[in-house]
This record gives structure tokens, C-alpha cells and sequence, in this order.
């Protein structure tokens, strides 16, 4: 039987013994099952193993029709903004906890994996916010997030005025540390700890989670996906060195009067599950719904 | 020009002088316009005026190509849940302050409501949630909501242990005071004081609240409105009376170990609004987003 | 040596299996140590032990020079009610998970025990509330409560409009669900649940907290422990059947236009601890605080 | 009748119009009344009055016996922590909308102001913290704070690693935005924006308020305000930019591996308030309490 996968690449956690050990495992099993493995540079760099191949995450994008991250959640963000830009679906395997994104154990990583490439799995869209910043009505930077863009202050405890637009209608005006616009996916992430709602995978929906705003009546809000939402900083902010952060991994620089605006992204992010998996299991393992107060 | 209602039912707050008043401007301006004027029962006998019409809330219903309600929010959801059932399109005139659903103010609806009267106004659908509880397998009650249906204790202070499945897959179990189960109408209102999202009015989705959760780190959860929710009330309650709450007004009774189940109604609610009418402002003005902290 | 406590009264969760095991442990333990055991009468009967002597709960206080107590903290909370009023220094011993007032476990008491017998360990007090409700000027009904007292109409999803006064000086006027006046020992029960504060136990304080209010910029509020609060029922609820819960145990019925006041006891519960004890590690381990998000 | 205070120390927002005003008027009335009026240096630039008197904000606290500040509650906390040293008591005047220190209107100050002078006031005093910075064993920079001390990354959405103890005693540690740690002046401040209770000002209690905890479960704590509560910052922190904030105000570099130190100052803020304040009253119409939502 052929395989459904016949180009995989390794992507990791980098300078981390643990993970390490499991791209290592990772790469002699795939070998073994008669796949050409690619390496991103840094993991090959780490691996050091004599004859492999290794490019750059953004090539690894274009040769391989598969992608296994190791590592956190964190980690699966860096390498999920890069392979849904070219459609290539992505296997998580954990550090060692579960993750929201990373389902597979490092300690039992085969017998799913094997099915996996025999076809037998099952794949979950996840949309990505795209974010762009305009100054003086031009593009002025631009990114993605899996997760969550989150207008703040370069400082902390430093305020922002801002205005929020729906669709172009105005919502409300808010002094505060800053706003969250999460996707479902980013809903149990940052979002989360800030008092936002959980939102299930499959809706099409994004939350606005206001943090620390001085409004008290001020809520969480939950907008249609295919809504475009823009953030009016204040021209009258003192700070000119705020910055909106897309995953908390990359941050645009936002003067005071820029808008930003924040849209639901073309392409989407495949996630590959082994069949069976439940996103409620994960949820309840990862948000400790066992314990009981009294 | 035609007029694009001809028949138009009033229906209004029983046995409050504000109310009688603007039913009676009401009743006299759409005489005036041409209209018949339908009475609800209870409204007749307040009103007493010779020579009106007057029918049952359910046969209004039948007859009326339009209802007007006077009163607040919560008269607005006992005539909206009837008229959704025939499709007949509802307006709102408040008690003097705007309410989410009702937004003409009593002194000040000759304008507006000739506009409508005349076909300039928008048409605003909002689903309902059918409530439905199952003892030994066998439907023993029903109902429909606009805002939420509460699962509660007959007496508070008591807990329930309930489980929550969506479309059949169990989401958690949980000790707590009850849950809400919230439409985006619905979650400005008791779910909002409960901690719950802000749902925008168009977005298809429903909010799940936990009511004074054992469990911590149990959170308010924004799933598809095409979702089937079950609530599984465990046989070990020692309370048996236990009941589900449709908006506030109409209480169905559950025993131990009986299912729920809430869906989506297929009928929907035919809000009428004046042209102009901005959600955001009601929300701003309802929530009072203008006041600041510090 | 002389024993620290001669007369030791058992005290228990009824008609439990493990309760009555751990129970007729300790008789037998506590009996070969010397010491003359008062067995609270439902437990005398569920062990049916000859010889052993019995009484009832308000005797127990009497006689008793320390109470043992088997079950959850809910048992503690009815035996302490009682205790504290004769001054008897209390016990806890959990039904196999560790409690917040019950921290000797089942299956390890010996060695703690005859610590403490022998004088080894630590009283930490805990002040409890005295409630009365007052109608027409005059006391009509009274109760005390170790963990909260809560004021809610005896349906739920029925609000309550009341005022809040403290040291006879108006705060607010509000319109909720009820509201939950917490001690310190209950700030990590049910007014935790409902989004209230954690108080160390030996803080001088109480908290209020409202119940879904419908002003949403209202907060917990902490004040003086040796402030009086004082809850006006507006003369306006319909609901006739208003109750104030003390500690979910006993209720006090409330009328319309009915004066609650709300004071710090002159007997405090006194809890023996085994050295050692630390209310940060319960606290740890009951909320489960080692469990990180991402 | 001899005046109260002598000697009165006029402190303002810089750089504002309607506080320079107000300023003026005070400064002429207060010299109509016969009281040596000191304009701290920056006031005395912007208003120019011939033959003034005018010295630094430190230099003020050795001579006058009363400090009037103009401006909201940000500019009273950089003027209150320097009066709390020198035993000044401090009255404010808002800039037009009540603030929770500032009592007096700029429009009406005349006769309360008279009153004020003839002796007729009440004093409240309000406790700051004392805020120090250990490194390698060493104070390596302090501070105080009337409303909280802040620790916090330098830049936003950068997570740190500390752990709590209180007294010495381990509470727990945590991964966080930071933490808040606030006086009952502070708790109606940014604490209460990232959701802390409300604590009246003369409850001797600090609240610790995590910021956007990644344990759900975290909850904010009120502790005696005797205690002294330490901040350990893990070494393993990245980030070497961490800062703990005094007030919004003032920062305190601290490192990976700082243990930070907050205790009640000994010298405490007197505020002046006319007779007749009420803290409720301004909470009340500060919070908005009078709205409701349904």
C-alpha cells in the first residue's frame, strides 16, 4: 500500500534535550517506514545526523506534503503561521504534557503515526487572523496569528485609548492595557487567563477580550469571523512605541493614529489528528475539570 | 400608497399606568392611520375603550401582520416567544428607557412608527432555543426560549451535579448552582450578570454559563448554534425539584436523572427596527461604556 | 503524663459507610489511649456499640473538653456551629480527601492524635457571624454561621431588590440574585465559587458578595470584620418567600420590607491543628494551584 | 479665630489649563483668607504671580502645615507619597469630575475650603507600602506606594515566573503578566481593573490580584496588612527587563533571581476631607451604581 505521506518534515523545539530525543526517534522511525524526512535547518543543526537533508522552515513548506512539530503549543504556533501559508498539514507530538495543538505522546508516538501515514487520520481547519497595520492609509506592516493579536503598550501598566470598529460600525472607545482578538483556537490560550470565553473549534466566531479596562461594564465580546474588526489607536497616546503582537511571537510596531485591521485569513492551518481524537478530552485535561472545590 | 401593515396587534405591560397610557396613544395614532388595531385580552379590559378588538395573545397571532409590544425587555420575550411561533413581525416601544428589544421611546413614536408603517424599517431575525426534557426516554415537557433556558434547583443554595453533552459527545460533568444556556439575545441579560460573553446579535452561536461552578477553572463556552446541547441531571440529585427555566417566565419541571435537550428553534423572531437602528448604541447606552474608572 | 483532653465527644457524617468506619477506629484508638468517648447520638446508633455512652449534639458542648468530627467540611459546619457556642476546641477528620477544616486523614490519624492528646498542637481560631432577621423593629428570627450567610429568594432566577447599609451608613442599593456575606473560613467556599476573594483566615474582615447583580460594575467588597451589616429587603419584592441561608444549613425566612443585621460573634470556633499544619498548602492542593495553563 | 493651618503648600497638574485656573483662584482666595501660600516650583512657572513664594515638592513637606493638590488622583499619589513623609496632611481638588482622593469641586471649593481652615474637617489616613528590592542579599533600590506596587515584565505579553511567600511562609508560584500588590486606597485603582475587590480604606488589608494567571484557579487573595509579603522572581526568567511599578509612577528594576519586599509604610497619608464625606457616596458615583442592566 502506498503512503499518504511520502515527504515529512521535522520541525522542533530547539536547544532542548527532551525534544531532541524525540526528533531523533522521530526520524530513524520515519526512515524505517520508507519516508523522506526533511529537517529544518536549526533541528539538523542539533541532530547532527550524517546525511540528512535540511532546509528553512518557509522551504520546507513548499517540498513537503507534511509537517511534525515537536515541542509546546508555543512551538507548533512559530510552524503552524508558516505551513498554512502552503496548505501543508501538521502533526503535533508534546514535550511530555499535552497540548491543545500537540496530541501525540513522545513516549507513544508509533503506533498512531504508522496509521497516520497509512491514510487513517482525521484533519481540522483552524482559521488565522490576518493582521495589518495602516499609517496615514498605507499598509505599514502585516502578519498572521493562529492564536491571538494583541494591541498593547510597549510598556506595561502604561495605558492605550483606542476605538474598536465592526464591519466599519463603531462599538465602543476603551482606555485599558490593551485588547485581545482571539480565534477559537487562541481561545484557551491567552485570551483565557485575561477572562475571555472558551470558543469550540469549529466556530466561526472571534472573541475581543478587553484587558484591564477601565470601563468596569466592560465584557468579552464574541463577533462573527467573517467580520472585519479595526482597532482606531488614539492620536492623543503619549507611548509611540505600542505594538500589536501576533502569538506573542511577532510584533508590529503601531504609532499613535495607525489603524489596524484584523481579518480572518484566506488560507487555513490543517491539523492532523489521530482518528478518535476528542477536543472536550483535551480540554478537560488541560483545564483540571475533575477537581472539585468542596 | 399602501400601507404595508393592516393589521397590527398591541400588546402590552398588565397593570402599569405608564404602559396604559402609551397603549392608548397607540391604539388612537394607528386609528388615525387606518389601521385595525387588534387589543390583547388583558390590554382591552385596561384600556376599555368602546367598540375595540379585542383576542387571546395565541390568536393574535393568527390574525396580526405586525404586533406592537409596550413595556420592557421582559414583555418583549412572553409576546415574542408566541408571535415567532406565526411569523408575525414585532416592534417595541419601551417604558421610558431603551431596552435591547424594545427601542421607540413612548414619547416619541409618531415619527418612527409612521416610517414603518409606510415599509421604511429593518427586519432583524433572531432564533430561539426549543427546550425539550426527556424522563425514561419519552418527551414530558417542552418549550422555547428567547434569551436562555436555566437549569436550577427548585431551591437555591442547593447544587445540582449535571453532565453536558454537545451533539452527543460529553463535554463535562459538573457540581454547580445550575447553567445557562444562552442565545446571542439572551446573553446581555442574565448570562451577561453571570459572567457570560457578549454575543452579537447575528452571530450563530449559543453560550453555555456555569452558575457558581465547583470547579474553578470552569469557564462560559461559545459553541455552534447548530449544536445540540443535552444536559444529563444525574440520578444521584437528592433535590426533585428541580427545574428549567425558559426566560425567566416559564418553569418546566426535572427530576433526577431526566435529559434536556436544547436546539435551535426553526422559527425565528422578526424584530422590526427603524431604519438607522445601531445595536452597538443600545449596547453602549445599556452597559454604560461612556464612564471611565480613573 | 496527664492527657491534654479527657472527655472527647465523636461526632459524624450519617448513614455513611466510610464515615462509620473511621469512626469506630477512632472509639476504639481513643479508648485504649484512657479517654472517655461521647458519642454523638445518630452515630451511636449507626455504630451500636455497647457500653458506649450517647447524647445529643447540644449536650456534647457541655461535657466534651474536645470533638472529633468525621466527614466533610459541611459535617464540620454544623458540629462547629455548636461547639463554638460552648467553647469546645474541634477536630476534623476528612472522609479521604483533605478538607479545609478537616485535615487528619482517615487512614493516619494515630500518631497525630496522641500528639495531640498530649498537648502537642496548634488553636487557631475562627470567628463565625450571628444573624437575625428583624420584622417591624423586632427580632423575629436568629442563626449563626461559621462560613456565609446568604440572603436569596426562595425560587431562583427570581431577583431580589435590597440595600446595603454598614455601620448604619447606606452603600448600595441593588438589584441580584441575593447576596453572600462571607467570613474568612467561607471565602474558600460557596463566595468563592460565586468570583469573591480568598481572605487569609486571620484577617479581620468580611466580604459581600453579590450574587449576578444586574449593575455590572459592582464588585466584592471587604470590610470590617467588626462592622455591622445591615440588608434592607425593599418593601417592593413580590417574592414573599425570601430566605437567609447560614452556611446552606439552616434558613431563616425573610419578608419584604424585613431588616437583616449581620455581626461578628462573641465565640469563635476554636480548630485544633497538628504542628505544623499550613493553611497555604490546603490552599494549594484543594485549588489545585501546581496545574498551569500553557 | 486663629486659622487651623498657617502655612498651605498649592500643588497642580502641569501643563493644564482648567488646573492652572483653578490654581489661580485658590492661590487669591486662600491669600484673602490670610494664609501663607507656597506654590510648589513647577505651579509657580506656569501661573507667574509676582512676588509668590515658591520651593520644590520636598522642600514643601518641611514647611507647610497643609497641602492643597489640584488635578485627578494621579496627580494626588505623586504629591500624597511625598506629604505622607513629612506628616502633611493633603487635601484634594478634582479637575472637574469627582475622583476617589480629589472631594473638592474646582467650582465650589469657597466654603468647604473656609470651613476646612476654621478646623472644621474630618482626617483619614490611608497606609502606603514600602517597597524594596533585594539583589544578592542586598537593598539594591525602594520605593513607596499609596495605591499598589506592580511587578511586571518590562514589555507586555512576556510571562514571568515568581513565587509569593507571606510572612516567610510559601503561599505559591506562579506564571503570570505579574501580580498587583494593593492598598485599600489602590483596590478601587488598577486592581480593580484586573478584577480584585473592593477593600474599605480603613480595613488594614492588602489584596494580592494576579495579572492573567495561567492557573484558572488563581484567585485574588486579601491578606492582613501587618504581614510582609515577599516577591521571589525565578532566576530561570528570561526576560531581564522586569520591573515592579510604584503608583504607575515610579519603577524599580528588578532581575531574575531579585526578591522583592512590601510591607505597610510606618508613616501613613492624612487626607483632609470637608465634613459630611462619604466614601460610599463617591463609590457609588464613581462605579455608576445607580444603572442597572434589565
Amino acid at each position: 500500500m502506498s503512503l499518504q505521506f511520502d515527504t515529512v518534515a521535522l520541525i522542533g523545539k530547539p536547544h532542548h534535550n527532551g525534544a531532541n530525543q524525540t526528533l531523533r526517534s522521530l526520524y530513524d522511525f520515519l526512515h524505517q517506514q520508507g519516508v523522506r524526512v526533511l529537517l529544518e535547518s536549526r533541528v539538523a543543526e542539533q541532530l547532527g545526523i550524517d546525511g540528512s537533508e535540511a532546509c528553512e522552515l518557509s522551504e520546507l513548506g513548499l517540498i513537503a506534503d507534511m509537517a511534525i512539530v515537536v515541542g509546546g503549543d508555543g512551538n507548533m504556533l512559530g510552524a503552524a503561521r508558516i505551513m498554512a501559508r502552503h496548505g501543508v498539514p501538521v502533526l503535533g507530538v508534546n514535550r511530555g504534557n499535552l497540548g491543545f495543538l500537540t496530541d501525540l505522546s513522545p513516549l507513544d508516538f508509533e503506533a498512531p503515526l504508522v496509521a497516520v501515514l497509512d491514510g487513517h487520520y482525521q484533519i481540522e481547519e483552524r482559521f488565522l487572523l490576518s493582521v495589518s497595520v495602516y499609517r496615514y492609509g498605507e499598509q505599514h506592516a502585516a502578519g498572521t496569528a493562529l492564536n491571538e493579536a494583541v494591541l498593547h503598550p510597549g510598556k506595561i501598566a502604561h495605558m492605550i485609548d483606542f476605538a474598536v470598529h465592526i464591519d466599519d460600525v463603531f462599538m465602543y472607545s476603551q482606555r485599558a492595557d490593551g485588547i485581545i482578538v482571539a480565534t477559537p483556537t487562541g481561545s484557551t490560550a491567552y485570551a483565557l487567563s485575561a477572562g475571555g470565553p472558551i470558543l469550540t473549534p469549529q466556530l466561526n466566531a472571534i472573541s475581543l477580550v478587553p484587558m484591564f479596562p477601565h470601563t468596569l461594564s466592560c465584557r468579552p465580546i464574541v463577533i462573527d469571523a467573517d467580520s472585519e474588526v479595526k482597532l482606531v489607536v488614539s492620536p492623543d497616546n503619549i507611548d509611540d512605541q505600542l505594538q500589536i503582537s501576533c502569538d506573542g511571537q511577532l510584533s508590529l510596531s503601531v504609532h499613535p493614529g495607525d489603524e489596524i485591521l484584523i481579518r480572518k485569513c484566506q488560507r487555513k492551518l490543517k491539523l492532523i489528528h489521530p482518528l478518535g481524537h476528542s477536543y472536550f478530552n483535551v480540554l478537560r485535561s488541560k483545564l483540571g475539570w475533575g477537581s472539585k472545590l468542596f
